[in-house]
């Protein structure tokens, strides 16, 4: 299971649109705080195997591919750490 | 704009996985409540249009292809109506 420690130190560019509370900085950006870990990772490896076409993927695509599956286990953990 | 008590009608499939209260049934499945009616619109037209694949898009993407552009924008205002 991924550290939600470490995450935290590893979400700087999910940031600038999901917040470092996990709230969407603007309506299309999804919320994740709350949202369970197994949901985070499965999204993001899903944008990191270019499976996950449409909404925002231009963007999820290259910051799901610059992130191993540890990165992936640590962000989802931080994320789902935080209350809604 | 989504009429969210018209939404409450049509959720009926989408309440097996993600719960009448938007609050997954299992790990894997995602809360919808309280998360933006712009970003659960953008998801379920990905899905619609076969563009969002990985995950739970073997279910996904046919329950969307049952939804017309009003069905869609209830369903979405109906789950942003709700506290997670």
């Amino acid at each position: 299971a991924g550290d939600p420690a470490a995450g935290e130190g590893k979400v700087t560019a999910c940031a600038a649109c999901h917040g470092t509370d996990g709230m969407g900085t603007a309506p299309i950006y999804p919320n994740l705080a709350g949202q369970s870990a197994a949901y985070l990772e499965s999204a993001l490896k899903a944008y990191r195997a270019g499976e996950r076409g449409g909404g925002m993927s231009a963007i999820m695509t290259p910051q799901a591919q610059s992130l191993s599956d540890e990165d992936i286990a640590d962000i989802a953990a931080y994320y789902a750490s935080l209350e809604p």
